[in-house]
C-alpha cells in the first residue's frame, strides 16, 4: 500500500527522534539540511534546554538559522578540529548505505562537513530507501564560470542534465556555485560515474555520497530499522 | 649557462609573438593570464589596431581588465558557443605537454577555457620546460568553508600542502575560492594525483593540466621551438 505523505512525515520524525540517542553532552555535531533534519533541529533543541551540552556545525546558512533561533550554539567548520557525529538526510540511500543527496541544494558543505566527521548518521524515512540509486536526479554543483559549456560536456557523456532553476534564475547554492541536476534512472557504478563527473572542469562536487554513510536510520510507522554500514563492522 | 631574468623575459616574448601567427580574423580566443600572456594580448592588441577582427574570452579579471584597457573585445565565456584557439602560459611543461598551471591563481577558469577551447597552446619560456613535473608546488584551488580540514587531508595524504597568503589572509580566487599549494618535488603519475586530489570534498579544481595542450611555443633565445602534442598527430 502506498504510503501517505503524513506517513512518510511521521517516518521522518521517527527517525530524527532516534537519532537522537546517538548525542552525547561534550560532543561536536554536523547537523545536515533538509525536512528530516528539521524533525532532529528541534528534538535537539528539546534535549538542549533539558541539559545536554553540544556545539553544532552546520551544513547551510538555513539550518545555521534554524539551530540559532532554538537556542542551539553553532560553530564554523574551520573553527573546530573534528566533528564527532554528523546527523543528515538523504534523497536516496541503497543497501550498501551509498547515497544521493542535494536534493535541497546543500551538497557540497554537506560532503565537506561529512568528510570531517568521525561517524556519519543518516535519517530517512522508508521511501528513501531503494534497491538502486538513480530515480531520484543527481545533483551536481558546479561553477557559474563557463557552466554552459559545462553544461554541454554532460550532453554530450549522455547524462540528461538540467539546470535547476529559482525565482527563473539559476539555483545559487551557499558556496556561489549552480547546481545541474542528471536524470540517471539508474546507476549501475557510482564510483565510476563520480569519478567521471568530478573530471570535469567546472565541477565542484556531486551528489553521490559513497562509502561515507556509517548508520542508516530508516522510520517504518513509528518505528524504525537501524542498519549499519558493513564497513563499520569490519573495523 | 644559467640564463638571466632578462633572457627569459625575451624568450616569453618570443613565444608570445610567435602565437599570434595562429590567430585569424573571424576567430574567438581565449586569452590566458600571466605575464607571457600579457607580452601576448600587447602584440594582440597591435595586430587588431591593423586590422584583425576577433572576439576574446578571459580567464580571470586581470587578464579582461587588460585586454578592455588595449581596446580588444571582451565576451562572456558563456555567451559564447565555442573558442577556437586559447593561448595560455603554463608554470612547468613536460615532453608529453602536460603541465602545471595556477602559479598566477587563474587554474581554475584556465581550466574551464581550455575544456571550451578547440585548440589549447601553450607559450612559455625555456625555463619551463622540464624532464619530470613537481618542483613547481601544484596550486590546487579550495572551497573556503572547512578549508582547514581539506588542509589536514592533504598533509595525512603526504602532499606537504601550504595556504597561499595575499597580505596576510587567504588568498582569494575570481571564482572565490582559496589555493593551497602542494610542493611534491615530483610528480611521477599526473594522473593519479589529480584523480586523488579532485576526489577530496573541498576540492574544485587543480593545477595538472592533463591532454589538454595541443602545442606549447617555447622561446629559446629569440627563437622559438614548436612542439605539438602526439596526441594531436594522431588525430
Amino acid at each position: 500500500m502506498q504510503k501517505t505523505i503524513l506517513d512518510l512525515v511521521i517516518e521522518k520524525k521517527a527517525a530524527a527522534d532516534k537519532a537522537i540517542e546517538f548525542i552525547e553532552s561534550g560532543m561536536i555535531v554536523g547537523l545536515g539540511t533538509g525536512s528530516t533534519v528539521k524533525f532532529f533541529i528541534e528534538s535537539l533543541a528539546e534535549k538542549i534546554r533539558d541539559g545536554l551540552i553540544i556545539k553544532t556545525v552546520s551544513t547551510s546558512n538555513a539550518t545555521g538559522a534554524l539551530s540559532k533561533s532554538l537556542g542551539i550554539e553553532v560553530v564554523e567548520l574551520n573553527a573546530v578540529e573534528k566533528i564527532d557525529v554528523t546527523i543528515d538526510g538523504a534523497d536516496e540511500v541503497d543497501s550498501q548505505l551509498n547515497g544521493i543527496k542535494g536534493g535541497g541544494g546543500a551538497l557540497l558543505y554537506e560532503k565537506i562537513v561529512s568528510s570531517a566527521s568521525q561517524k556519519n548518521i543518516w535519517i530517512i524515512d522508508s521511501s528513501k530507501f531503494v534497491k538502486q540509486l538513480g530515480n531520484f536526479p543527481l545533483p551536481v554543483e558546479v561553477v557559474p564560470f563557463g557552466s554552459n559549456h559545462t553544461f554541454t560536456k554532460l550532453v554530450q557523456l549522455g547524462y540528461s542534465p538540467k539546470f535547476r532553476m529559482e525565482d527563473n534564475k539559476n539555483f545559487i547554492s551557499d558556496g556561489g556555485h549552480n547546481i545541474i541536476d542528471l536524470k540517471l534512472n539508474k546507476i549501475v557504478y557510482p564510483l565510476k560515474i563520480n569519478n567521471e563527473l568530478q573530471l570535469i572542469p567546472g565541477v565542484v562536487e556531486t551528489g553521490l555520497f559513497l562509502n561515507i554513510c556509517d548508520i542508516v536510520i530508516i522510520g517504518r510507522g513509528k518505528e524504525c530499522d537501524v542498519i549499519e554500514s558493513e564497513r563499520l563492522k569490519t573495523d
